[in-house]
């Protein structure tokens, strides 16, 4: 395992409404479970205004760091869209509008009133950019080499991430196997760190609750190699029973 | 409304769970919601792992460009919870064993088999802090001057900003009015922009949604003043019916 390419991928969530609390943000864990399936690791989310400065700033600085930047927000046909003007004053081109772009928004508001200047807006890309396809709206997402532009609204994001599905080089994706007990996890916070010492190459989390009047954790054990993460959860769930605890296999 | 002194807040919400896709943060909107009552915009979030550097990196960045801080999760008594020595850290000061946090401890711990050295590890502060009360674990939040240091589990995170409401100086809150109407948002946004633009102070918003086989949209308009605020929402609702569009006030 050692010295294999790690893939990882940042993230920018555009937008005022996670920020004011008006929102539930649903994009960040949708997102950070494809690019798992992907063989690439979410290394960092930001979460910023609808202001272009502090959109080019997330992403020139995520982008940078990592492997793979997506953007979520900020595609839509409104005056408070401008995610594709900062992405494409952060790579330092123009803006054009994309032929086939504008041709789906065409087809798609034929029956519906027909294309205005607005919903031309959804048709803007920065130079040289690709289209991820939206079934959905007819506006697509925009791919702009490793930087992937979605839309906001989660369900669409879906069908984007859908249509980039094995598209994107990875590694080994992370695995993980959940052990969950019916503990206070500061009783074994000390078997925890024993049994990732002991198996290198896992990292060992604990995520404890409060439920049904009684506290318990689950251990969720993470390792891309198969083998070394069978033999951590066996390891950590033969600690917790020699200690007179009973294991849940796969959580609680 | 010129000059007058806007209190920003940035949020670093630190764990692998997050950034794996297991769990769905629930910390954002809150902290969010409950720092708009207290007069305070939250300027920016990242999610970070539980990787010490980056943490340091993450609280330096946001903490220089905001009033205050807040981090949640890390705060537990595993290996992996390590914000206090991250804090400490960036702060450029050491941890020490908080007094009153072992108290507390000692007090939640009678009944529950006594302080091990697992539990005492949330007693650690970095060296200065004062407590956030936490009725409900035992375990304090934490702060250090402008920062404040929160638990990961959103029901004592929401325990601990109980304890900080009406703590903290800030502004004006930021006041919101919504305005629904069943229309696609690409076909009233010149109006959106006209309405914001004759009401300096206010931002108009709109999202967008597909329900019922219908699609429609909220327009959020938020401004710091009522009555400009008032005189936006009413603006824009006279401009939709003037079209010969419905308006749903209070959104839909």
């Amino acid at each position: 395992m050692d010295g294999e390419r790690i893939w990882t991928a940042g993230l920018v969530i555009i937008g005022d409404e996670i920020l004011s609390g008006r929102t539930q943000d649903r994009n960040v864990a949708q997102i950070a479970a494809w690019l798992n399936l992907q063989g690439i690791r979410l290394r960092e989310v930001r979460i910023v205004p609808d202001v272009k400065e502090r959109i080019v700033e997330a992403v020139t600085a995520l982008a940078q760091a990592s492997d793979y930047l997506f953007t979520t927000g900020g595609i839509g046909p409104t005056h408070d869209d401008i995610t594709v003007d900062a992405i494409a004053d952060a790579l330092g081109v123009g803006v054009v509008e994309h032929p086939r772009a504008r041709a789906a928004l065409e087809a798609h508001y034929a029956s519906r009133g027909g294309l205005t200047e607005a919903r031309l807006r959804m048709a803007r890309v920065p130079d040289g950019a690709e289209l991820i396809e939206n079934p959905m709206s007819g506006a697509p997402g925009i791919r702009c080499g490793n930087i992937f532009i979605l839309a906001g609204v989660p369900h669409i994001a879906t069908l984007m991430l859908e249509a980039l599905s094995g598209q994107l080089e990875g590694g080994k994706p992370l695995l993980s196997q959940t052990v969950g007990c019916w503990t206070a996890e500061s009783e074994v916070a000390d078997l925890l760190e024993e049994a990732e010492r002991a198996h290198p190459g896992c990292q060992v989390g604990s995520y404890p609750f409060f439920r049904d009047g009684r506290v318990g954790a689950n251990f969720v054990i993470r390792s891309t190699d198969a083998a070394t993460l069978e033999a951590c959860a066996a390891d950590l769930a033969a600690r917790l029973e020699q200690s007179g605890r009973s294991v849940v296999k796969d959580g609680i």
